[in-house]
């Protein structure tokens, strides 16, 4: 049998993507209507996310999708309060969801039946239906992106943020956007774009670190490109909402420092622009990741073709060259983005 | 005239804190005591947190106390959702809580005004009791720190926490714990440790980047010395939650890679160890703030008096040998610590 090529299951599970969502908007949007309709008939009035790592970043997405499209106040969980600290909130009402690509997490199945016990409502989203998490949960949605063997998720979270969609879009009674069926043939498009992705990594394959910044929409986007970045290349990472950035972290910011934008089309982007204006009076090599106009006037860019995709949907593409470049700088930096050192698929942490 | 002294605005601010923590519990508790009576009788349900750069932080600790000491549900508001997205979350049962040092960015007060029209029970944290922030909250706690002129917060982090504690001890009808009298003696005598966090810096001085972890309750002094440490020196400062370092940040650690992990004395800190134990094991350089055994036991540290002090007081503690180490770093770099390149005291971000 061959040597594996390094990278070669991330780039296979990469481009699976296209056929994951497909699949996802087949098989799975009426089973997650149906959980979506018995979960609104109780009416939850918070919402609570609970995950780690890359599905965290998928949380976040929910997050904003849940207060937006919504009007849901929600909340990100602090795992270690329940964990660590034995806290046990009464949770009527509270609508919590745990989303996780393998279910195995023994925090994540401790927190979800301690949610349950406190009185919520309990989702688990999971890649696995035969696993612990989604035994713990209530509810469940399968994500149903098949086996992911790579360290690094990449198809697990575009069907997360896939499947999260579309249970908010049935919790308030809707399908999805006409849209959405487009997004597995708009996702090809951008993954076959491979060439593109490559010279932009030759830009990154010295850089000591990396600034990655969007708004609304996008941030969850920026924080899964620069988990992605550092799990894979070792390139720290750093991702900030454009607002925070300018609280602080921007003083970091200086001509040799490398940023990345992801500019959302809608209303995330133009909260964007007096960053990006900021960034370009200090300096800064700024690549965006957004929409044509706005990848020319860029030091560089990746447009993505996001004409006719709603705001809330475009984060299932946004991601993909990221993901992409993440695995070329790797490969360019002779390592191997299948098997990062230090990391194990299902995270023990409790 | 002279000319002012690199870092003197800092220095004299930091140094101030044992006698605004005095303050704070001499003239402030009374006030707080009463907001929280007039809060609790409203019976909140839901908690969202408001706030932006060092602040942040700040309601991060006030989660983890209201989701721990009090078992409130709580979120940290992704300000965008209102002010960029105009989403009008029903917000009745909701105490939302904005903290700010200057009471003047426009996206928290245009936040709390909209939570206010939504039916919140709305609370200002503030440095500036005459600010637009506090107008627009129907509540007001003043954390009585005096004028901040340094760009970096540090007597105003610091007074935030036990402003935010008291009032959650308020919430609960509890007066502070007795341990609380002793802060302002226990920060005195860290702050007098000038020499041993000089020697510390040594260290980092030729630093490219650092990664700060921790767990629980000592997880926003990790996030809050991460932006101390990149707005002064401008080191690309990561900060993790234990658990989070190992879903993928862990790659990035290596031998040459700082660790600085705060370990609070108690379940935090518990919680922390294998974290820890797993750096070791990587070959991290590992510097440790927390109690004596611990700080002995890694490759360096600085142990806190936190013999009988609660864990959840300990962060008032943390913070200040590492706002103290932000300073010598910057300094030994020959950057002026009161004056970070890019930033401005009120950030005007909407």
């Amino acid at each position: 049998m061959p040597e594996p090529r390094p990278g070669q299951l991330m780039s296979r599970e990469m481009a699976e993507q296209p056929e994951v969502l497909r699949r996802l908007l087949d098989e799975g949007a009426s089973p997650i209507r149906e959980v979506a309709g018995r979960i609104a008939a109780r009416r939850p009035r918070f919402v609570l996310l609970t995950a780690r790592g890359t599905s965290d970043n998928a949380a976040l997405y929910a997050k904003y999708l849940l207060e937006i499209l919504l009007g849901l106040p929600c909340g990100l969980t602090s795992m270690s309060t329940t964990t660590a600290y034995g806290a046990r909130p009464d949770l009527t009402d509270c609508l919590v969801i745990a989303v996780s690509q393998s279910g195995g997490s023994p925090d994540l199945v401790a927190s979800t039946t301690a949610a349950r016990e406190a009185g919520a409502i309990t989702l688990a989203v999971t890649n696995n239906a035969d696993s612990p998490l989604a035994a713990a949960g209530e509810y469940h949605v399968d994500v149903l992106a098949g086996p992911e063997r790579a360290l690094p998720a990449t198809k697990t979270y575009t069907a997360e943020l896939l499947a999260l969609y579309l249970l908010v879009e049935g919790l308030r009674s809707n399908g999805p956007a006409p849209a959405a069926a487009r997004l597995p043939e708009l996702a090809a498009r951008i993954l076959a774009r491979e060439e593109e992705v490559r010279t932009l990594a030759g830009r990154y394959r010295f850089a000591e670190r990396m600034v990655i910044t969007s708004r609304g929409y996008g941030y969850p986007t920026a924080k899964e490109a620069a988990l992605k970045l550092m799990e894979t290349s070792y390139i720290p990472a750093l991702s900030y909402s454009g607002a925070d950035l300018l609280h602080g972290p921007l003083a970091m910011v200086d001509n040799v420092s490398p940023v990345i934008a992801i500019v959302t089309d809608g209303r995330g982007g133009e909260a964007l622009r007096p960053v990006l204006d900021r960034l370009r009076d200090r300096g800064a090599d700024l690549v965006v990741i957004g929409p044509p106009l706005q990848a020319e006037a860029a030091s560089a860019g990746f447009a993505l073709p996001t004409e006719g995709v709603p705001e809330e949907l475009q984060p299932i593409l946004e991601i993909l060259p990221l993901q992409r470049l993440a695995y070329e700088i790797t490969l360019a930096r002779g390592q191997d983005p299948d098997a990062p050192r230090a990391l194990a698929k299902v995270t023990r942490t409790r």
